[in-house]
């Protein structure tokens, strides 16, 4: 099997919603197309879409990633099939260690195409070939899922916060994530309250991410304070990604669940994490997301780092609601899946025939990732 | 002051050397002309080029950072002069914390730029702007170097390793770095002692650059043990830039000095091989390269930061011999300046008019980095 052509376009994103850290009216992704030569199965095309918050990545595909790929003589791997892991060794060539950061979105989105082809290839849905591939052939019977919404908008308010919300909880959620950090910790406490009043005031179903709010052990205590009387489910991304120190501060002083990890983008960054980090293993995630950390490859080896390190694959929640997190959530039975649960955002929702209820997701049965039966992304890819 | 146009190219760096880690046939780099509507002064043009080993950002630059730079509306500083903060301050808004790869080279190679715009506008050689701006006026009076050769090439044995090395010796240069690690411990020893019969057999004349090959501790431990006798001056990057643990596992069983952070990119990851790399302030160097990390302004902060942490700047030693890390070196002074020294290499040796001799380099005084008296490098940058 070989790869006869690769196409790229960058989408955008944009949006008024904003984080405490960022605004997306910029925000841009790369959709992809990989052609596969696939002998009496003729041409099978496999897509790739980044995940949301680090941009297209048009220039490192082309200029490094795409032209490597191309001059790959043979994907076939061992039992047969599509080999990403082919892809993967090719694309890395030549490249230097560190510096895991957009390289690892544009390895990551053509991984992910690999993929989709593989498994378009084997007539299977990728949760089944990973499954199949890194997990003795089990996979979740449904997948837990949670909402992410409550970002910031330019005139947003507490109705319209909880006017969403309340929206997810229409579609079958049980936990939610609402952003908080970007007008100061009263305000912070007004958005949980209005939340939770939603929730039958129970902390465990609400989850906040402040998205690197906090830059001293000063602001992470008063954060801690403030919030641990609701008994959240967890607080995500306290602070800036690489500071261990702040973090381990943190997990010692707060006794409730943190979830961090977007932000790291290889089996090295996350293995220090886990290293230096303060994370205890039996109540933090782990939420590196595959999409933009080199993809399905490297993740699985960081699945395997973690167990490794008696880290158990319900702590390990990838970021941002990406179609290729939810099959890799579903094969390799991590702890949940997170769905960008606004219907209109281009990367929002499930595949068509996933239904929700009770906080899961049934499995879905197309083959590959699925991105044909997603409305929103099929539009953006089918021209590709 | 204002910008009024930035162009980019990508050029090539293809070249049959290589190291333990990777080849260099197709190797880029990018470089960048912008262009500074700088009022009574008229028109001036800075100029970037990428430091080597990451290859070009033309993709990141067109796509991200040159449109934002593009809409500042006044790039001057409170002292009246182009403050290149500003410009850097542009290019970060709405990017997420962590990530440091690509990026980091692109907004350094554009940060260059504006550095060098900002001391021509000064009418000053930039070691004389960081002076002012960031070490209260002092500088180097000569600037230490030490040159580095010693790749592997694909015809390349003793003979041609000495050849090379006697004719950077005739250069002026006291301190010889060569590449080791591509074909194992009695290959190296051959080579570290072909070249230590040049240096009258004095290890602290010579540093060895391992390019990451260590991947166990057995595998530093035997490194350590075979190259002990010797005295190096120094072993650079024996391990993964990630792996803290590698590392202060070697600087616990070694007593000579270690050399990394090639393969670190930001002030947080500095920050981290400091706090956990088992390094040791009055002997190992910190060899972060300011062109491929987000440029001198994130380096301006990482030597604030290694000082706070009592680390002196005799032990920083950028990477790679960028004519920008030689400007850094003088105005900031820090330990010494790295030189390519093959003088076909295209980023090889300094500016003309330097003049080296006993280990040290005079200071130029030409306007801005002196790209304009790189011969080589001019010939890629003049028609920008």
């Amino acid at each position: 099997m070989r790869i006869t052509d690769i196409r790229e376009k960058a989408v955008s994103l944009a949006d008024p919603m904003s984080n405490a850290g960022i605004s997306y009216l910029q925000m841009t992704a790369s959709a992809v197309a990989i052609d596969i030569d696939a002998g009496e199965k003729g041409t099978i095309t496999g897509y790739g879409f980044s995940s949301v918050g680090r941009y297209a990545q048009s220039g490192l595909i082309e200029e490094r990633f795409a032209p490597r790929l191309r001059v790959v003589e043979d994907m076939t791997g061992a039992d047969g099939g599509l080999d990403p892991v082919r892809g993967w060794a090719a694309m890395m060539a030549n490249e230097k260690p560190g510096g895991d950061g957009d390289r690892a979105g544009a390895v990551g989105v053509l991984d992910m195409s690999l993929w989709d082809a593989a498994a378009k290839i084997e007539g299977v849905p990728l949760w089944r070939l990973l499954s199949e591939r890194y997990n003795e052939d089990k996979a979740h019977d449904r997948v837990p899922v949670y909402a992410t919404g409550g970002h910031y908008y330019p005139d947003g308010d507490l109705t319209a916060l909880t006017d969403e919300i309340k929206g997810y909880l229409d579609q079958g959620y049980e936990t939610i994530k609402i952003k908080c950090g970007q007008h100061g910790l009263d305000d912070d406490c007004a958005r949980i309250e209005a939340v939770l009043a939603l929730l039958d005031n129970n902390g465990a179903r609400l989850a906040v991410d402040v998205n690197c709010m906090c830059s001293t052990s000063d602001e992470t205590q008063a954060m801690a304070d403030a919030y641990a009387p609701y008994g959240l489910a967890w607080i995500e991304e306290p602070g800036h990604p690489h500071d261990f120190e702040l973090l381990t501060g943190l997990t010692a002083y707060y006794d409730g669940a943190i979830a961090t990890g977007e932000n790291l983008f290889s089996m090295s960054e996350t293995y220090n994490l886990m290293r230096y980090g303060g994370l205890r293993a039996d109540k933090d995630l782990i939420q590196v997301d595959p999409a933009l950390s080199y993809g399905v490859v490297e993740y699985a080896n960081i699945v395997r780092l973690a167990e490794a390190g008696d880290w158990p694959r319900s702590q390990m929640v990838p970021h941002a609601g990406h179609l290729l997190a939810f099959h890799t959530v579903a094969g390799l039975q991590l702890g949940a899946h997170e769905i960008a649960a606004r219907p209109d955002f281009l990367l929002g929702g499930l595949q068509a025939g996933v239904e929700i209820s009770g906080g899961a997701a049934t499995l879905p049965e197309t083959p590959g990732i699925g991105f044909e039966t997603h409305e929103q992304l099929w539009a953006v890819l089918a021209d590709l």
